[in-house]
């Protein structure tokens, strides 16, 4: 089966003839196209693209097919934005986890299954309960423990970035890994650090949204997949969902209920992200799901 | 067809036994149960229920019923709040509307298509926009206008409640009223007035929230019906409800998928108002859906 | 406000380099793209499109467009299939209704709030209960009876069909009909005539279909878009959604719960019929919603 | 904390005095009610109710509850059905797979996570390929091979039926067994076998749900948890959800948003019956969710 693809996301300054360029260009490479989604954010002057071509369809190389489109981008102002990618590259990730274990348990469900392009390079908790998930999967865990005092983990994220960053991922995943991000690491690994907030965002920030969740006796509860920023919880959203809860659903009913949706949220939004189909720009996202 | 019923609706401090009396009690009238409904709240310690008889069914008539049931009610505490009520009995509804019409045709279409059981005493704008809409179904419709200081609206909002209270209504129904009320009025109409709001509280408090939800950049868009108190948008909830859009939706976009929302959250809220389904207790609702 | 759009929807044969000499005319016109949505179905062949410019910056006329345009498509082989239309065009619309005012109400309150972009020529009726909605609303009315026996009714639809004809519309909407219009109708409106279905069908096709959800037992109820053809309720499906019920909901409740999704359905598969937003190839869809 | 329960479940004949004669009963026995729903069928003429009360409240045994409640379940009629559970007592399952491992690998993972309150007897596959899930989570797992020729399958069923009797199951759960059991199976496993299916039933019945799916062109697909009867995928339906796709979603699209809603359906038809939610009337079902 002929399932090989070349994926172009980009991102630019608005102006007419992009289309015509991008496409011109694929369809000179021989590039028959399988999907394409085109925005034009208006009030940001901004355009974004996503195109996937059959990769045997493609008369050159990647590498010389990238070589030839820098040459277009360029011409789409300094700010231009891209990557071209190869659906059969191997995508890394690293999950961060806690105690919590039915994101760990889902994510690497699908994964085994075949449903996520990926490879987990490692899993890192900050206690060591998840450990025996991680090796029924046959993947390394490593645990990182985190002194009570947020004033002295310093040493722990420093560690935890080290080992991170040894695998160079795609995506870093905060699957309920419940420690917020020092800025300098948020920043370090800006647009490729995802993590799973139990709330739907903007509401019930911070700790134990579930909580407050029941005490404003809200009618739905939601999860937010977003990607990390220094500001708490507040980082580009990519996905959201919600499930309904009642008067009769107390915070156990809601953080049982609230795990099938953290589930399905998040596991999008890393297949979004894995699949280039996510595009920052500002505090937003394109998603070209 | 015999379809009259008699609804009963308490909340009481909980304890055990109160639903064997309860039962016995509406067995010793006659009375066949269509519908019951129970609710123990473990946190708050309170107790809910709403229990539907057929009214033929009942050997007394409503209003012996209601003596001898205020004896039974006296054994559960002071604090015991019930009704007893007769679904042919009308229910009068006054609706306060400003300029936006999606809430106020579909409020009138089901009444007049008889899916709610209201009678509308009065339409009430603070512009005279609407005027022709109440007309459409022979509706009263009343112009109050007021002035664009805040502070010079008092009048306005006495011959507001002037002519509410002249219709003694069971509802009073803020379908995009666009006014806040001031916090004694919340007092006067508590446990009646119901407001809707275009976003998913608690998110998106006060003005213009689809321009707030389409600068965060959240995902889906909702709105909630809740009971007027005197803190902004923070009124017990009775519904809410979402609705999905992207990175294509602008704020028009939003502003149109979301009256879908608004008007099934609204009428919602509103039938199980009159229905008396929702129970209020302190911030939260109990709602017998 | 420049909110004037010329809509190009195209449908052919898929082959390499159609998007880059669609988006190279474009450009050379002058377009500046403010939507553009591409699908190729792989299993059919067949390749489609959707592109949206602002009038304002195409340099000549929507005619000579449209003249210069024909050339290009007819590159696409003798199967193309392609408008080009103008947002400001108004479309007109023909009301198909019976009994049930629920349809009526909410897309001539839709059309009334500008919501939707049509103008409705005629609303017809087999039962003349309507006619104070239509009038309500300011729109012509007419009521041709249909004879009980259904070998007798070709009289009736040969009236039906003059005079909707007679308005040329854009759009024949089916607004809870409930009659089977006769194949050679179907044929003679192919792709302009929306039926509502309330059920999520292929289940529950014919008659009462709530009742047979109810024997049934099924936990969801739905309703149907879908554009009519001769085999009953087999047309290419527009939209759908659904609304949870339970075994606490009768028949008169799911009647009640799926007006709501009825409404929702019916209106949105009419907006993107009208935007042109669904392309039909053999018995499917392609929506550009 | 104090979370043992007795969980009663009853379905009979419905009278008047029902309600008021189990809820004087549990009463008297000291019993403190913490959940409690009721449904009449009017249709049906069918009474069905579900109480549970705090273990620690009782003043008996539980088998002594049980004795002297059979004598108040007598007076309703022969019909009677009922139940009186123990929330501590440990539920058997059993669970039948073939080679898909989406739904094995999330059900052991909730029973893990100790989100079911479920022990797996074991888990039995026509083929071997699943071992290495149950093995992860420290469970048993048999294969049973099944020969291709359909009319050769009765001994293989026969181990089946052996080896699942032999741990004398509260469930025996089809998560995609994809082998059609023989009726006799059914109606010896009645009212404890549930199936996934993976459709909205009744639509796509049988084989290939998805494929039928895309060639009907649907814009919401679900899955269907139900009871195994004799009719192939006509039993009582216990719990539906749907997801929604578009023209974009090829067969293999579907199938991976579809088991998102599978794992969901299943989980939640797998707790509710094991905690005495559903009540089996017909071919219908009332869930007390």
């Amino acid at each position: 089966m002929d399932d090989r693809r070349f994926v172009l996301s980009l991102g630019c300054r608005d102006r007419t003839g992009i289309v015509a360029r991008i496409s011109t260009f694929l369809f000179e490479a021989g590039g028959s196209i399988t999907e394409a989604a085109y925005h034009a954010d208006a009030g940001a002057g901004w355009f974004f693209t996503r195109q996937v071509v059959l990769a045997s369809s493609i008369t050159c190389s990647l590498a010389e097919l990238r070589t030839r489109f820098a040459t277009v981008a360029a011409e789409f102002g300094p700010e231009v934005d891209w990557r071209l990618s190869d659906s059969w590259e191997p995508k890394r990730v690293v999950l961060l986890v806690s105690k919590e274990a039915h994101c760990l348990h889902d994510l690497l469900g699908r994964i085994t299954d075949g449903e996520l392009a990926a490879t987990v390079s490692a899993v890192i908790g900050n206690h060591p309960d998840l450990a025996p998930v991680a090796a029924a999967h046959g993947v390394d865990f490593a645990h990182i423990p985190f002194p009570p005092d947020p004033a002295e983990r310093g040493p722990a994220f420093a560690q935890v970035q080290e080992l991170v960053d040894s695998h160079d991922p795609h995506a870093i995943v905060l699957a309920r890994f419940m420690q917020v991000l020092p800025p300098a690491l948020c920043e370090h690994w800006a647009g490729r650090a995802l993590n799973i907030h139990h709330s739907f965002l903007p509401s019930f920030v911070g700790a134990r949204p579930y909580h407050q969740a029941f005490a404003r006796g809200v009618k739905l509860i939601g999860a937010t997949c977003h990607y990390v920023t220094a500001e708490l919880d507040a980082g580009p959203i990519v996905e959201q969902d919600v499930i309904r809860v009642s008067h009769a659903d107390d915070v156990a009913d809601m953080v049982r209920k609230g795990r099938d949706i953290e589930r399905l949220v998040l596991s999008r939004g890393v297949r979004w992200h894995l699949e280039d189909r996510v595009l920052v720009h500002g505090s937003k996202t394109v998603v070209f799901s």
